[in-house]
């Protein structure tokens, strides 16, 4: 069995690390990015750099996307047309953070064209693209998850979640629980300091408990020392709790902690720092409401 | 050096195990509960039983309290009066779950007759109690918190979290954050379920990212099966909640997120199931609020 070709669009700060995994594992590996002096480097590890997506993903059986939203995964694919030059049978695996209604659409887009498409998005940051340990979260047919999951193996642990959609839908419910869980890990801390308590004793007596969590130690850690550099941004954290939102929308569901957060991310982003602080800044939030 | 002789008051489900790893740690112990056939089969395991809290504290250098809740705590050592029969410099090591408030008065009276006082309450259960692997955090002085350490070492892993009423308000601090976490682990796996994908295999996904903890594996999973047999009851979350609210009044603190969650668990207990159910049972609440 030959290993297939693989394109890879997009080479920021999440798609160079996985490129390099991607060629540790052996793959033939094209890639583009739309500043190609973020996809040059890439040259010296192995990987062709071509200028046009169009001509990165010509001879590739699969094409990986890791792009900034779905407005960008569209462009690429069809207004730029790299969609109109796949060979007939291809895959594209959207590894990018897009909403599930968009990851449907684009799916019977390729359908249409005879082209298979996974949703793939990632959770573990730019580290767990370096060290190939991103939770990777697959939306689509499960005969294509399973012919894909040794190129998805080079760059972390994929798991098959349901149809089209269901990879960024389960990417959205990681994003409810990391938005929520830093709001109340804010409470708590506060709680705890204006009580008298040692807010960084208490991180530490309940490690290992029900209360604890990665948001614990390493967002509560941030509160604790007032170090708000991201990290994630508060924006983008703002932007997840509004597409929560409208997916929920779409379902006709009730979300009342992701409104509650939602709106409070809000007030953080619009009235209080601009959006360039980690998301972990919600306790600012916190402590401006408590005049703190 | 000697070891502590010591009197542990309240062998219920969590006491009983707690007594059994003092009496593996080689300590001589002496044991009281309310209804004396919860005392009496710790006899066996070499624990000396007393029909009387004032007769077991007796010749104790150290006293354990693992009662219901304040009240029951004060009424053990200021009604029963088990605190006057104490020896000039005992410590009461109160392990049971109160109100900060409560534990700050207690150590107050304690010291006025010359008595030291720790609060330590729990988190992990019964089967932490059985390990010896309980969290237990600690308000106090430093210096009767490092007297006690070997002692508290035969039941888990004490942290002094600062002064008096501190270890309850890392309690609280926990069940806030507990209380919050299972409900938008609700959130996000209702809205994964109603968008077709599968909650069971979204768990497995986001397993080891930053949205995992226990609560998502454990009460998820009770969520995804529909399993909702305690153990923690929604009635004891909810009065956690109050708690909280009650202390951070007291502060003059917001925490919006332990509000929400305090009328989400009342909704729950007072309209729907009652309290005897899983305190993940809030996954009931929030289908309810969708009609499903």
């Amino acid at each position: 069995m030959t290993k297939p070709v693989i394109a890879l669009l997009g080479t920021g700060y999440m798609g160079a690390p996985m490129a390099r995994n991607l060629l540790k594992g052996g793959y033939v590996l094209k890639v583009w990015n739309r500043s190609l002096d973020k996809a040059e480097p890439l040259a010296q590890d192995g990987a062709e750099v071509f200028g046009k997506a169009k001509s990165a993903v010509q001879d590739a059986d699969i094409v990986i996307t890791m792009l900034t939203d779905g407005a960008a995964v569209e462009e690429v694919l069809f207004t730029y047309d790299a969609a109109g030059m796949l060979k007939t049978g291809a895959m594209v695996i959207d590894m990018s953070s897009i909403k599930p209604a968009q990851a449907r659409e684009h799916a019977a887009k390729l359908e249409a064209m005879g082209h298979k498409h996974l949703d793939a998005p990632v959770s573990g940051g730019t580290k767990g693209a370096e060290d190939g340990t991103l939770a990777i979260m697959v939306g689509g047919d499960k005969g294509d998850f399973e012919a894909a999951k040794p190129v998805l193996a080079c760059m972390g642990r994929a798991v098959h979640v349901g149809p089209h959609g269901a990879g960024q839908l389960a990417k959205l419910a990681n994003q409810a629980i990391v938005g929520t869980t830093i709001g109340v890990v804010a409470e708590a801390l506060l709680l705890a300091k204006q009580g008298g308590a040692d807010p960084d004793a208490i991180r530490d007596a309940l490690k290992g408990g029900f209360a604890d969590s990665i948001i614990l130690q390493q967002h509560g850690g941030r509160m604790t020392s007032g170090n708000f550099e991201p990290g994630a941004l508060s924006k983008i954290q703002l932007k997840d709790l509004n597409n929560i939102l409208e997916e929920a929308g779409h379902l006709d569901l009730t979300l009342p902690l992701a409104e509650h957060m939602q709106a409070r991310y809000s007030r953080l982003v619009d009235e209080l720092e601009g959006g360039g602080k980690d998301h972990s800044g919600i306790y600012l939030e916190l402590k401006d409401r408590n005049g703190l």
